[in-house]
This record gives C-alpha cells, structure tokens and sequence, in this order.
C-alpha cells in the first residue's frame, strides 16, 4: 500500500478550506496518519492534526504542515483547478483556493510520514504535524492553547517548509531572520454620511479612505531607511452600498511586514498618524479606529541548526541545488511552536516553479517577472519535481536529527 | 372613513423595500385607492400602481409619487425607525431605510388622492401614479415601457414634489431647470494579484483605485468653469478580500451630477481619461472597464406651467411660504412621465426640517450645517406639518389644473 | 491732431511694465491728456495719472484704465510681441508681458479721452484714471489712499471696461455681482532638510506640499455645493534647491475666488484645515504658516446705473452686441474707486478674440475651446475691431450719464 | 612650522564655494601644498589640485578629498558659519555651505599631507587629489577629462574618506558595494498657461506636477521588493510666477539611489511612465521631458584591499573603533578615479557627530533620531576628534599601501 501523493495533490487543490474549517482536509490526513501506523490526535486548535511515532531514546523531531486556503477565486485554468466557496469571518460567502500552495506542504508531509514510518533506519520520537489558520494567524498559537505540548512530546528541532516561486528541485534555506514579521490590522474611517449629490452636507469616507490609502505610500518611500525593509499593503478597501449614497464610513484592511521591532514600531506608529492627519484634513467626525489583527513574529532560522540541516540536505540534492535566498518578506507563524518548545526552527523553501520559466536571470537571482506568485489567483506550483523534492527533503532533514 | 396619514406614514418608514421589490407598499397603496373609489391597475413596470378618476369633460391631471428605498442602516433613533432588510442587485443582503422619505411621498398622495376623490368641485380626469425604482432609476421607465399611457389616459400636466430638508411648512418651485442629470457608473479596475508582502510581483489594484479616486476631484475643481455645476462622487469602492492579498482588481461605483449636456460629456471623458491614465500610470496589465448604469435626464419645469402652478400655492399658503430655490444636484426621473406624454412637467419640494433648526441664516438662504440630507442614515423629516402641507400642497396643484 | 491708436496699442504691447513700475506707460498717458487739453495730475498711488476736463455744471463720471503688465513670457509670436523684463516684489528679474490686455484697456481710454475732449455736446465733469497695480491688487486702494478724491472730483459714477476672450465686436454687461472676489495667500509648509538618500532623516517638504496642493482639490469638488461658485487655483508650488537636497521648506502660493462671503470663509478654512493635517501626516516640524496678500472683494455692478448703461450700449451698437455674460470668476479692484465714492460702478467686458473663431457655440453660449484666455502666454486680442469698439463703449456709456 | 588645522576648518566651512567654483579652496589648498614640499598641479578639471612626492621605488598611493560646498543656507548657529552666496547654474545668486562635510575632508587631507611629508618611514609615490565638483557629479571625471594621470602618476590604489552621522572617533569601511549609485534627472511637464480663476480654461501643470510628485511614491512603496533597496526623492519642485496665473509648466528635479542595475532600471522607467501617465491624466498639451544629469555608479570597495586597510586601521584605533556600517544610500564620484586608473578603491565614513548625541542605541545600529544628515541646514560636525581621527585614518592607510 502506498500514497498516490500527485493525486491526494489534485484531491486537496480541488477542495481547499479556509482556516479553521478545514475539516475535510483534517479527516484526509488523519486516515491516511491511521493507515501509516501513527498515534494520530485530532481537533487541537479546532482543526489541527498529529501523528507520533515513537522509537525508544533520541531525540524528538516536530514536521510541520499547514492547511488552510485563502479567499481568492483560482484562474489558473488548472483542471484540477478550485471552485470551491467558503464562509470568511464576516459571514460572507467567498471563492476558496489553494493559492499559497499549502496542499504542496501536506501533501508532502503525507509523503514523508509514509516514508519515515518506512524507514527502519531511525530512532528516537516523530511527530508530524498538520496546522490550521496559519492564512489568517492564530492556528499555531491555538494548537498551543489547545495544550499541545502535553498532547505530543516536545520537540528538539522544529522542521518545515513553504512552497515559492523558486525553479521546482530547488530548496532555499535562509540562516538567522528568514521571514519578516507581520502585523494585520484594520482602519475603520468615519465620514458623515449623505446624498451623492451634495457631497457639501457630508464628510465624504470614500475620497478619505481614498487619500489615506495614497498617502501610506509615503511610509516607505520616505520614513524608512533604503538598508531597512518593510512593507505597508492595504490589501482591502470597502466603502459604500450605492453610486449615488455617500457611506458613513469607509474599512481599510492593512497588513505590514518588517524584520525589526524599531523599524515595525515607526511603520505602525506612521500609519496611524497619517490615518488621523487625513480624517483631520477631510474634517471627520470622529477620529478613525484601528483593530489590531493577528501579529505574526518574524520567523528565525536557528544559525546551528540550519546550519546542520543546510549540509545534510547539500548532501542529498548536491550544493547548487540548496541556496540561501536572503529574507523574504512573506510571514509564517511556524516560528511560534519552535519558540513555545524551546526548540530551534529550520524552516525552508521548496521551489514550485517552472524552471523552463527561469533563464539567465537566475544566476544573477532575478526571478521571471511574469511569475505568478503566493496569493495569486494564477499561482499554480508544478507537482512535479516539487512533491518529490519536497518530500525527500522533510526526511532528509528528519532523519538529520533523528539518531 | 377617513386613511389616519400619520399612521400611514410610519407604518411606511418602518417597512421600507429595495427598488422593484415595493410589493408590500403597492399592496397598501392599491387597497386604499379602490377604498377611495379609484380604478386601480397594478404591476404596470413590475410594482407600480395607478389610479383614476374621470369625471367627464376636463384636463387630465397626473399626480405621481415614488416608493422605493434605500441600502442604509437607519440611524435616527425613530420609535418607527426601520429595521428591514432586502436583496440588493448583487444578491447581497443589505439594510433598508427611507432615507430619501419616499414614505413622505406616498403618504402625502393617498391624502390628496382622498381629499380630492372627497372633494365634488372639480371637472376632468385625476390620475395618481406610484412609481417603483426611482432611487436606481428605470422605474418611471419601466412603467412607460410597460403600457403606461395605453393604460391610463395621457396626461395634460405631470405634477410632484420631493421631501427636502427646508424648513417644515414651505414649498419650494424652481422654474426650469430644477434639478441634475444624474448618470451611474462602476469602473473595474485590473491589476495583477498577488501576496501582500511582496507588492513588486503585482500589479496593486487599491492603490490603482485610490489614486483614480483622488484624481477625480481634480475634474470638478480644474476643468469645469467655477459658473458651471457639477459633482462626481465616488460612492462605493471596494477592492480585496483579505489584508494579506492583493487582489486582482478594484471596483469604483461613480454618481455624476451635471446640469447641461456639454458639461456632461466633458465629465464623462475626463473620468474616462482618467481613470485610463491612472491604469497606465499603475503599469496595469489591462484598461479599466466602464459600465454605465441608470441615467436620469435634467429635471426642467415648464416655465409657464410653473408660473400658474405656484401662483396657485401662493393664495394658497401665503407668498412667504412659497420659495424659488435654485436649481439642485439631486436627480429625479419624474420627467420622463412628462416627455413621455409631451406635458408640461411641475415638481416642487416639499420642506420637511424642524423649522427651529433654522435661524437667520433662512432669510439668506442658508441651510443649518448639521441638518441631515436626503440619503443620510439620520434623514429624518418632521411628520407634521410636513404631511399636512404635502397633502394640500398636491390638492391645490391639482385642482388648479382641473376645471 | 489725432492719436493713432494702433500704434499707441502695439507699443504699450511690447513695453509692459509690472505693478507700481508703470513709469514709462504712465509717462505716455501723461504726455497724450496734456495735449488733448486735459488737468493732468501724475504720482497719485505711485504711478497713477489722473486727467480732469470740467465743464460747468452736471454730473462727474470717472472713466477708469488700469495700466500694468504682468510677469509672464510671451509666446504670441506678435510682431510687437514684448521681450521685456521687470523686477519681482521678490527682487529677480522676470519677463513681463500684457497678458491681461490692460494695453487695451489704456488705449481705448486714451482713444475716449480723445473723442470726449473734441466732442462739444456734453457738460459736466470728466475725469479719466490710468491705474497702477491692478494685478497685484492695491493699485486703487494706493490712489485712495493718496488722496485720490482731495485731488480729482468725486465721482457720480465709476465706468470701465476690461478686454475677454468674447468675439470682437461685442460688449457684454452683467447687473449685481459680475465679477468674483479674490483673495491670495502663500502657505509656507515646514520640513527637516536632509541629504537627498535619507528621506528617512527628514520631513520631506516638496512631499508635503504635492500632496497639500493634490488634497485641496478636495474643497471644491467635495466641500463646496454645486450650486455655489469657487475656485482654488495653486499657482505657484516652490521648493528645493538641489535634486539632492531634501529642502527645509515648501512655499505655495494660491488664488481663491468666490462670489459670497460664507463661501469664501468656508474655503479659507478649509485651506488652513488641510494644510494643518498634511503636515500632521507628515509629522512635519512645525506648523504651516499662512501669509494673506491682496484681497479683491466681489465686483457688484449697480442694477439701475447697468440697466441705463446697458440700455445706452444697445442703442449704439445694436442689442445683438450687448450681452449679459453672467458672474466671471475673474476679479478687479475697480470696485473699491466707487465704493469710496459711493458712486455706483458699471463695469463691463469687451470682446477681442477673433469671431471667426467662434462658431454656432456662440450661441449656447459656449467659448472656444482652444481660445487663449487672459493670463495665458498666448493671450492675443485682435486690435480691430476691439480698439475701436471700445473706444466707442467708453464714449457711449460716458455721454449717457453726462448732461 | 605646521598647519593649523582647526583654523584651516573654520576658514574653510566659512568660505564654502560651489561646485567648480572652488578658486579660493584650491588655492589655499595649493599654496599649502608648496609649503610642504609637493609638487603642485593646479586647474586640473578647472578647480582641481594636485600635489606629489615621489621617493624612488614603491607603490603608488592617491588620497582623495573633494572641495566643494552646497546651495543650503546654513542654520547651525555655529560662530564660523558660513554666510556666503555663490551662483548656481542657472545663474541665481544662493546661499552656500559646507553641509557635507567637505571642509573637513579637505582639512584632514592636508595635514594628511603634512604628516606623510614630514615622515621618513616610506618609499614610493604619495598623490594627494583635492577634487572639484562633486556634489554636482563631473568633478572626478573633469579632471580624468583633462589628462590627470598624464599629469600625475596612475595610482595603485586610490584611499579616501568621508565624514558621516557617526560618532566622532570612529571609522566605517564597507567592502564591497559601500554607497549607491545615484541617478539625477529633471522632468519637465506641459501644462496650458491661464488665468488662475479659470482653471477650465487651461492644463495645470501646477496640479499635475503635484500628482506625479505623489504618485511616485508608490514606485518604492509598491514596485521594489523590500529587500531591494531604492530611494526617489523630488529635491525640487519649481512652478508659476504668480498665485493668480496658472503657468504653462512645472520642473520637478529628482534625485534617485540604487545598489543595482535591474533595481535602477525599473526605477528609471517607472518614473518615466508615471509621468507620462499623469500627463495624460491631465490631458497635457504635450508629453513630459526628461533631462538626465549626473550620473554616479556604485561605490564599490575592493574586498581584498578593504580588508587590508580596515586590519591597518584596526590596529591603529582598536577593533572597536572600526566598523562595517552596511551600504548607505549616499553616491560619490570617487570610484571613477580608481576605475579610470584600473585601481583598487578603498573609501570610508569617519565619524564626526557628538558621542554623547548617542545612547545604547548604537550598539544596536541606531542613529539618533535627532541628528542633522549631511545636507541638512543644521549639519556641523564635531571638529575634534574628528579632524584628529581623519588625518591618522588616512595616514594609517597610505602607509599601509607605501613600502
């Protein structure tokens, strides 16, 4: 008996599930853990899965995957392609696909559970591990709420990886600061609402969202030093029920990336300042709200242990196919079962790209510009090489640090 | 038998309907015309209703009224405040309220209807026209294109009037130009989606969107001659759904109000050229898309018309309770009954502020600045005097207009 | 004897001279009145020049010219076009141009003077006046201010004329407000300066002051009605030194026109509102200080002194070449010489664009589009027919009001 | 008889010249030179100065300081500071000041020079190169232009330093690329001339440069990965003559870093499209114009001759004195000279800024937050140490490099 991991791929892809509710994916995982031979728990932090092998003395390795999708409508043209809906936190039904690729991460956490329960070759205690809500923050804090770590041993080393616009056979692993930290929030702007027709009786919320949006351009480009990176989006604006009614208000959704706390504080601190100078400049009502959302760490690499990690998988794949592909500005919340455990984090990339995409431009570390990526609705990771690769390397990596 | 107005009125508020969908409120408006010995026709362009009295010899008078209301949460704090909700035209739920007192409208013609079925002294044909969809537009359309004139007889003068926040006790006529064309469109705007954190692999449609909308005011303020009236509002913008993701496009729900075909046409380009500039300046992956949605014609009363019309409610209420406003940036589409029918148009508005509100800044025909408008989420006319004045106010028209 | 007013007209076009810097013009003005016969008096504001012919008994009627140029580059590519320079309040050397047509102005006044003097019919008293600084305003005010009424008769009546962009051939003349008041204002916005590669060490002014000048747009589109009138021109926006210098400061410099006085307050705070928050968005140093410079209040017409004017202008030329243009935007100080008199103005707008320019437009009322209007570099009256028209128009509307 | 240095700095940051206009500065500067015994080349690249000691076999050592000031009106206070005016290239008389620092760069240069001339300990050939111009680009390259190593020996290595906001005391040496290319370019945008309460009549090119002002900053805000690192500053913003008439153009003068060739390229087109982008928002008459300026590459030291140096200096100062600061987003024209000669460069910061202006914050990499940037107004290095330190720095590397 043995995975069809390209088809438990295309099955997942088909059908993804938004954070916390992903309660077919979590059934999948547990029956196959079940078939593998592992100790399976489900239902921590809602919708988290493990399975735990134990193997008497040595050291305990934690493998991580996470579950969920995210709103986004696929066109990827894929015929495995999504067109599965969901309901989002504001009781809205929305379009679900798996645009950032964490069916690749289960899919190859399956394979490597069914490749290390295999392997007569170790010792020492596995634990795989299948996350909830990492889109929307809070599924590792909530398994860890859900008493974790009394549930399956504590781990030495924390492994996992991501799927990225990176040639598929690659693997990129960064030492030290390799994913910024995030902060998601949300400003609600108070306008005074009336007819589209007489914007002179009305504090107009839409050209205020509309200018404040413009004006946190200026975060960046001014406030923060050229050597320091950041990130400011704002990946939703909603104001308004019709053309001719001028709202009461308008929502802007943010979310910011750094990788220093002095840097993360200015950003912050800039946003809300602009945010108030605007509702000043367009006389508001009442001053604007700001609904911090959930923050995510910047996620470390354990200088040693990825380190350690970076040659035992220079080994298996040869040294051109392992970089080190300097921080990114995505965000994980990996990090937070490593810190909670004591235990270092090695977290990795796994190229899914086209590499017939990839020209000249690689050696110089350009990526194509036509790449679609992470949260894109055409992102569209190539199952294989990726699903191998992806699998060879969490055993590579396991097997490191089991004895 | 006598119809209690302000029971009516707030039974209205309280139980406001979406544009086509005025079933409940037509059903009301039926009963009470045969109640009153019309010969009612309802469903004519989906939920209107007409009424007729003919009564030999004579012009013919048609008095209209529009039902429809709006997508706000009601937040007058009314003890008849409404708590309804509807389907709009995306399918959305949304709240409902009379924030435009449509309810005034309806309240005020089934009193006139009454007084003048009741009242023995006039000679010709008496037509009471409730009209859906006025605030989307198309409804007095749709009437037409459903028979309107092959069902009732051909009007020899169209006469109306709409609530505004004048002070309770007045009319107000304007000859000639009385109020704007109004048009509706929403621009689609594409970008390139993709993850929050790494905005250069997108193309960002918000920003695309808020920079169009800031862009905009400079049409008003730049090309049009400060002699000229105008107002573009962008009423809806929306973009993304989630903090993290750059979504692939933006939507932007545009009210244009203009007084005069030339300055019409050259709003509508510079908001075309705009917003394809804005694209351009984006790098956007393809042109914004214009969909033009309702249009309302300029209201324009008949000068002569107007002129006997209002001398008639000077003896009636008094020349200082009589006012000539100026033409307004609201829109109505009243004024396809008339063209339709080739009468003479005459609407007038009715005040329905608490006259305390306004101090001496009336004389200079100055409003209060804190006096909520039409559309607004606090638009709350005064009951009384409003609907008595309404009600005598359409009797008084009328019966200058029947023999 | 006999003025050639074409060539009187050519050389003032190619010897502008700014504000209070009149000399030469002055000079020229001067010399002509003495030899018509004239009581000459020269200096009165600086550089003003009166002329006074009095004829026993009857009215006094002023006949007003103002004489100054302004600082723009011509690129008429007139034979006569000027190539002259003058010194700015600010002490550089600029081109200077008449590009407002105060040249015409002083030469039909001139041509007037001519026709009065030589024309036995008429008694009374006449007094023509050639006005300093009408551009940077104060002009009229210096001549009150310097005994203007001690020094000539107190006008019954203050008559003048300015050159549009109407056909030649036309005058056009509107009763009660016809021109808007003006106000000017530089706002100083403050920064931190810095090397041009660390925004981040600075507040960065030009910054400020492109997205103050972008926000303003907002008071006019959104704040103002569209049934009132304004403009908020920013017609000078300076800051910096060196592309590599973040500058210390920002100065802008604006123009507002409005037709009544709550508007005006209205627009004038918001300005300041605005301005305030964009340097709180931008955590600006210090906040923006607001300089007022010259103020025109609006130019009222006198309705019976415009009606028997008018009536006079008909009678010469023809009703169809007497229009009422309604308000212009433009503003004048000619009002404050006959408030000081209280004497009613008549002030009115004379044609010198090419009618061939004008097509069926004209009828609607509609200008040209592509016709340079006064200020533009390219601003070019036809000399002929409009000198003669205009000299014609001053000697008309003077007669009527002499005995 | 020795140099008094700290006499020669205040005499120097008194008198600061603009670029190429530096005839006090280099005669001074020559005249020094004599007195220690080189031999001189004046007038080299117009301004630039020379002087030589050859002593028979052995390398060749160029130490580098530039001469120039900047048009900043200097506002530190200080009892020498600068009230001098010079003429910037567009003629117009303005303000100068040594605002980075080159005062001291050429002060420590030569008692550099007095040092290495009165020291008996080496053998080979010492250039010192006192360069014009930087700061206007064109210095380093004038004097290559004008036969410079046909008129000095071709260097083997090319030392120099610049005085930075870090604590005085200390030296910062980066290998590799240390400083950023800098692009700067002037764009000119099209609008219609007219009068300012006419807006409808014209293109405002006062508006329109204010727009493109704005949006450019979404090019580092949206269009650069966050670990790139760019920066776009608009140093100067230059429109109308006059509040009241909207002029026909505006200048924007920016000023553009970047470490690498692909990031520069997008940037540079980036800036282009926007801008012609919001020409055509505006509906310009004509399409904008670019005017590149000066140009400067990377800076980039030599990796195995920094190390050389910084083991040098470490040992003179102490390890702790000696950092690796990362690149800053500051440019130099000193890499032409080593490129030019197919030498190693080798370039650092020295501290010239109060240690007591620093807390626990440097030990973590942070500037204070209040310290003025080299071209602020208020830029004043601490004249000891610093002048101390950079004569030993530079005298420590050259005899690092002389036998």
């Amino acid at each position: 008996m043995s995975l069809d991991l390209d088809a438990i791929y295309r099955d997942l892809h088909r059908h993804p599930e938004l954070s916390f509710q992903e309660h077919r994916t979590a059934g999948i995982v547990a029956e196959a853990l079940r078939g593998l031979g592992y100790t399976v728990t489900e239902g921590i932090g809602r919708t988290g899965v493990t399975g735990v092998i134990e193997r008497g003395e040595g050291p305990t390795v934690l493998l991580r995957a996470d579950m969920d999708g995210l709103p986004v409508r696929e066109a990827t043209g894929l015929d495995y392609a999504s067109t599965a809906t969901g309901v989002d936190p504001d009781g809205a039904e929305v379009p679900v696909m798996h645009a950032c690729g964490h069916d690749v991460h289960v899919t190859c956490l399956l394979g490597a559970a069914e490749a290390l329960a295999a392997d007569a070759s170790w010792q020492g205690t596995l634990v795989v591990l299948f996350q909830p809500a990492e889109e929307w923050g809070g599924g590792a804090e909530a398994m860890l709420a859900d008493g974790l770590y009394e549930r399956v041993p504590r781990p030495d080393v924390v492994l996992g990886q991501h799927v990225a616009p990176l040639p598929a056979g690659l693997v990129a692993l960064q030492p030290g600061p390799a994913m910024a930290g995030a902060d998601s929030l949300t400003i609600t702007m108070h306008g005074t609402g009336g007819h589209g027709s007489r914007p002179e009786t009305t504090v107009d919320p839409v050209y205020l969202a509309a200018s404040t949006a413009v004006r946190l351009q200026g975060i960046v480009s001014r406030e923060i030093a050229a050597g320091d990176a950041a990130v400011v989006t704002v990946g939703q604006l909603h104001a308004g029920t019709k053309n001719n009614i001028i709202p009461p208000e308008a929502k802007l959704g943010l979310s910011v990336r750094t990788f220093d706390e002095h840097v993360r504080e200015r950003v912050l601190a800039a946003i809300e300042r602009i945010a108030r100078a605007e509702a000043a400049a367009s006389a508001a009502p009442r001053e604007p709200e700001f609904a911090y959302e959930e923050r995510f760490p910047v996620t470390v690499n354990d200088r040693a242990a990825s380190a350690r990690t970076a040659a035992a998988l220079r080994t298996a794949f040869g040294a051109e196919r392992v970089l080190e592909p300097g921080a990114v500005s995505g965000s994980e919340d990996v990090g937070v079962l490593a810190t909670a455990a004591d235990a270092p984090l090695v977290y990795w990339f796994l190229g899914g790209a086209d590499p017939a995409l990839f020209g000249a431009g690689l050696a110089e570390g350009r990526l194509p510009e036509h790449l679609p990526s992470n949260h894109s609705p055409e992102f569209a990771p190539l199952p294989q090489p990726t699903l191998t690769v992806g699998v060879a390397a969490l055993v590579t990596a396991a097997k490191e640090w089991l004895d």
